[in-house]
């Protein structure tokens, strides 16, 4: 096997690890013994938890530069569902980032700067989305761009913080259920669409539906 | 020191030390000497880090049910901001705990199933409250009351994620800082509105200000 075949297996079986039982509860060796490789192996590739947990978090922003970066293109009802599906199976598939965010974060510097990196890049993104939407009449904020801004921040937050909040209710994460935090923020920008609701509503579930066939 | 006084002091001078340094990085030995007293008392006290935190959240929920049950014979706009303004600035008082959620909740089946009581608890007030603000026709919802429920939802969420979202952006979570998250809140809530918005602006503003000032 290959230096970067090697890579790749420690990520993506670090990453089923860490999703199935916690990044913290998960220990290196436990990694290369899963892997099938032996401990020097792994430390030749990783020195450290901290470094894997950082390759995850590039998986994240590769899978966002690769295809994240046109949505401007297609200001539409259905797109826009896409988009924030797209988003909420992505933090399905990296769930344990997403449920430990705040402690990973304080606890790797490095990791914490990509993070913001990622997210101003993501946020001016989101802005020029939502400036499209707007130009193209599908979302009508009367030009009040600092009111959109203050919608993106707080679907921002929501859409980060949904894993945590359906985990502590109870529910199970699947990517159905994942998936009903894209509805709870449609009902936010619910006043500003020019369309009749009921069409709104069935677009975005055909387009959500289709997300998940898809996946 | 009576028994009472001692647990006193124990819950306070660790609440001060984790808001410092994070529950993680401080040891019971730690504030133990912090409170002057020997470990051994601490101990007879406290058995482990996880009661002193099981405590702390019980402060958490006191201070709700002290005084947080009445608000549904005050719907005005004045008192919705008074209200978000109170649960933000008790964030910002136990600020460890909302920084660390996740992690705490999910290492502690008991703080998981009080915080769960006190959420759905605290949810139903937040319900009722809602419904009393359209009854006064403070807000129009059109009797909608599923959409009442998903931005109440929407508005938990950022509430106890915003901390962690002003701090990852850079910012000194200052209680100034923190009660900024009002006025995002309140966006979401704008065209609902029966009164012009720079009234509704503007009230909220001096609510939150005498908020401030008097806590």
């Amino acid at each position: 096997m290959g230096s970067r075949e090697t890579q790749t297996l420690i990520i993506n079986t670090a990453l089923q690890l860490f999703n199935e039982h916690s990044s913290g509860a998960v220990s290196t060796n436990r990694v290369a013994e899963a892997c099938d490789i032996s401990k020097g192996n792994l430390h030749y590739h990783f020195k450290t938890k901290k470094e894997i947990i950082q390759s995850i978090f590039k998986c994240i922003s590769d899978e966002m530069n690769e295809s994240w970066y046109q949505d401007h293109l297609d200001p539409t009802v259905s797109h826009m569902a896409e988009m924030f599906a797209r988003q909420l199976l992505l933090i399905h598939n990296y769930r344990f980032f997403y449920r430990e965010m705040p402690a990973l974060l304080r606890s790797d510097p490095v990791l914490l700067r990509r993070y913001q990196e990622t997210r101003d890049k993501r946020m001016t993104a989101l802005e020029e989305y939502f400036s499209a939407l707007s130009r193209s009449n599908v979302l009508d904020f009367k030009n009040n761009d600092a009111l959109i801004d203050s919608l993106i921040v707080s679907t921002w937050i929501i859409s980060d913080n949904w894993l945590n909040y359906i985990e502590f209710k109870k529910y199970e994460a699947t990517s159905e259920k994942i998936l009903e935090g894209y509805v709870m923020m449609l009902d936010i920008f619910r006043p500003y669409f020019t369309q009749p609701w009921d069409e709104v509503l069935s677009e975005s579930l055909t387009a959500i539906k289709d997300a998940i066939d898809n996946k």
